[in-house]
């Protein structure tokens, strides 16, 4: 999906939000268990109850690989499902030398046709840059993530006068561009986000970490929003599984909608649509 | 495989060797494109090789991704293939926040079966902390790597003197020891190995880049061994894909001998054996 197709989507449907489908089978609604495809009946029924809020989904890779390969199939039927006009993130985190990062993005761009894939920076341009040279696929690059590790380095001052995740931003931005690139964020800390955008004005966020754990969408808005709206702001535990009874749809598509709803306020308040 | 049992097994096999098993259809012998399943019978092929002259095996997880759910079961059948006093490691290169790396420590360490797995330590301790759970398990975690891209971030100076990669390995050393962390070093820079034998002198290294990267072993022994040796020297395209024809398994089986010659010399001269 191009960004101009991405955009036209946020308007279209007044809201930023992404789905994250972590879909575990120890946290399933019980009367799944007993259906052929416990994993990927849930997953439609939470696609069905959210596709008219959202934007994106965003199916953490580690938990249909943690299922051998049949967690593949679901997924791949999972992404089938999901409707064209949606984003879909594939949160793998991936990071290798340049020839495996080819076999990754050769993976998830054309076995599975995601439009984007989460990339950790560690290993630097070679293991970034092999995904560039997919149409209309990009990389969302980590830079300043929401887990409490994230303090570990991301936040070390280097001799250059900046920190470690500012660095990263600063680099990658001579690999790509805001067509192709954009970075996690965490929503924990409002002050980061400010430090981000002022490195990265043009750039999507992808801002987990709204929900579960614990940041506050009004304060990423406040901080991360551009004119062009620029921020995914991913939901996953706070929606799909938000009921575990034979409900769990419905409240999911109405925790969505509470979001989208309140999102609809700010794309107005900040004149985005 | 404890590190007890694996030093015991460098010292039985004398060779301190990892085959690194990147198997691709692309490079595989074109004779092999008419079985069944290829990819599968190169590694047995591999495997029956080398199996004398190696005490680990490297399977790069991309190239069994990209094949989609055959590709893990293609995994799953050579890891089974490989005789079981041998070191196996996913080089998966995974970090993630706490929940997420406790699904892929199940998926390679039960699921699979894998000794160890590849860990990038950008996200910080709660990325790698779940993966001790496991008894004689291992992380491998990315300190200082050989590619191109290294030089973008791990080599940055932190205002406190050090290193990105040596805060990595200071910071981590607080997390396990050398029972259950090793590190990813690449045969590059021999002062690179200096300045990690300085900070983690007894834990396992982890070095690829000796063959088709350019490293040379003496000198990644020099600096890098220790008492116990230490020391797990990967080799990947130089032992599989040394040949092309119907006799690529014999190569690929002088090839490693070669090495594991040279490494038995370097274990007698070092006192290891």
């Amino acid at each position: 999906m191009t960004r101009e197709d991405l955009i036209a989507e946020i308007k279209t449907k007044k809201s930023f939000l992404c789905v994250g489908l972590d879909s575990d089978l120890k946290r399933l609604p019980k009367h799944l268990l007993k259906t052929e495809n416990p994993i990927l009946e849930f997953n439609k029924q939470i696609i069905e109850a959210t596709k008219d809020y959202c934007v994106a989904y965003k199916p953490n890779i580690a938990f249909y690989e943690s299922m051998g390969p049949e967690g593949w199939r679901v997924l791949e039927e999972t992404i089938q499902y999901i409707p064209s006009n949606k984003f879909i993130i594939a949160d793998a985190k991936r990071g290798d030398i340049g020839n495996t990062s080819k076999m990754y993005a050769k993976t998830f761009f054309e076995t599975y046709n995601f439009d984007a894939i989460t990339v950790a920076p560690y290993m630097g341009e070679d293991s970034v840059t092999p995904y560039f040279g997919f149409d209309s696929k990009w990389v969302i690059l980590l830079a300043a993530t929401s887990n409490s590790g994230g303090l570990d380095f991301q936040y070390k001052s280097l001799t250059n006068g900046k920190m470690l995740f500012e660095e990263v931003l600063e680099k990658s931005k001579e690999w790509g561009d805001s067509r192709n690139i954009m970075y996690v964020v965490g929503a924990t800390r409002a002050d980061i986000l400010q430090k981000v955008r002022a490195i990265v004005p043009d750039n999507f966020l992808l801002v987990p970490g709204v929900g579960a754990q614990g940041g506050s969408l009004r304060k990423v808005v406040e901080n991360g929003m551009n004119s062009a709206c620029g921020l995914l702001v991913n939901s996953s535990r706070g929606i799909i599984y938000a009921d575990d009874s034979e409900r769990f749809a419905e409240v999911a598509g109405e925790k969505a909608k509470e979001l989208q709803q309140e999102m609809e306020n700010y794309l107005k308040e900040y004149s985005v649509i």
